[in-house]
């Protein structure tokens, strides 16, 4: 399949990249985007064909939000995948913990480094826009004082020396990934339903709306609410469930959930990730 | 009341010094930390009386993992508040648009004021660990090149000049902070309770954790769920209802719900904020 245009925030070799490329295949020509809206905009267009989007880690919660941005794209989620995130220190080739006097990296990766950190004095974490981004720069700076905290594919790709392998605090790190694309996915079998819907102000809401799941024996494998950005307060439910959009029960769930709530979105419907 | 210590994170001038001058009045000394680490060992030692965290933006939903940091440092929640966040853009005296090249705040705000750096395309965003240090750093370096993004406090504390008030893109940008403390508060009449609780992972065990409160008529104003920090993809779920812990239906609907949830823990009981 070759041609498959995948875009992704950040720089090449981004953990997004990463993501991409166990979606899409080995053929998937990946685009690199600035911001998440341009990415957003790509997709739409039909100039690319998908867009990878971060949407929760296991350790600091749902990706800002995606989420909402998802809901107002208009996008279908057509996959889904994890990825442990491995934390690196790379630098100049030539270069070790001693030379390094400044780790750049995102906020996030830093944030998730605090042991090593901690340990190694000498070395000053500065923030950068993103991880591979970071690499990049050190690349170019030609300078082994500094380095970049990234992923070990951002060390290959910019021909940067990895001086230290897994150095985040917990290892139990994974980041769930979506691919998105301009048309919805037609999924049997082992499929996983995305919706989000906002209900009522009023007590047991929610209650009613989950009740639609729960007479029909249907799983959730995720609720998250988030603020609308259209008005202050105002939540917005996200829930993922297993089974598909062409199954009875979740049609008749669906169905029964127009009935109590405001809005119903199907995001999307996608074959359930499953660990190899 | 005099001797109120109360820590936020940040620098002097950071929203989170707002809120706490929001909360405890104008008679608490408020002690800025680097981290919330350093803030919750500086609250549990009782050092300080008083803890600020940010819990939740109008925008961007749950601030990372104060919710679990919260739930494992056994503090109480005694107080809530909410603050308008007005991002400004603060430089030296005599600096103004035309003189600044570079301008420095956290990532979150600058990307809150996307609107703006693109209608000044010659202004160019720069990450910084938070919002008053950018200005405290502004402050100290004389250059009327460069400029911060922050809160009007922050020009006031660090005497600096308000170029622009009010950047953001959006106005109904609202950040929730909640007050912690060593020891819970008691509180009767328009009360709020926040706990969390984890279910089994089984379909249907969140709606039945739900009905204790359904049930009841209690009215909850939030619900999150948040990956658990000890194990990946288990989530503990964050609730917030309307109602004291010494309300009969509220000790009933708790009870009820020890029977269904793998653990409930009470984060604290404290008056319903309500906007003045």
């Amino acid at each position: 399949m070759p041609g498959k245009k995948t875009a992704f925030q950040g720089e090449h070799g981004a953990f997004s990249e990463e993501a991409a490329l166990a979606m899409v295949g080995k053929s998937a020509q990946s685009i690199a985007c600035d911001t998440f809206d341009s990415l957003f905009k790509l997709v739409k267009s039909g100039r690319v064909q998908y867009g990878v989007l971060p949407i929760e880690n296991s350790l600091v919660g749902s990706v800002q939000d995606n989420n909402n941005s998802l809901l107002e794209s208009e996008l279908y989620i057509v996959g889904e995948t994890q990825l442990r995130i491995v934390h690196c220190l790379i630098g100049q080739p030539g270069s070790s913990i001693k030379t390094i006097r400044k780790v750049y990296s995102h906020p996030v990766a830093l944030d998730q480094c605090r042991t090593f950190f901690k340990k190694h004095a000498s070395l000053e974490p500065v923030t950068f826009f993103d991880t591979a981004g970071a690499v990049k720069m050190v690349a170019s700076s030609g300078d082994r004082q500094i380095a970049a905290i990234a992923s070990p594919l951002a060390a290959r790709l910019y021909k940067m020396k990895l001086i230290r392998k897994s150095v985040e605090d917990r290892k139990f790190n994974y980041t769930r990934f979506l691919l998105v694309s301009r048309e919805p996915r037609r999924v049997r079998g082992t499929a996983k339903t995305s919706i989000a819907f906002s209900v009522k102000s009023e007590p047991g809401a929610l209650f009613k709306a989950l009740s639609v799941f729960a007479l029909r024996d249907i799983d959730l494998t995720k609720i998250e609410s988030h603020p609308s950005r259209k008005q202050a307060w105002e939540y917005h439910f996200f829930v993922d469930f297993l089974g598909s959009t062409e199954d009875e029960p979740v049609i008749n769930a669906l169905n029964h959930l127009t009935e109590i709530a405001h809005f119903v979105t199907v995001l999307g419907c996608y074959p359930r990730w499953v660990e190899k």
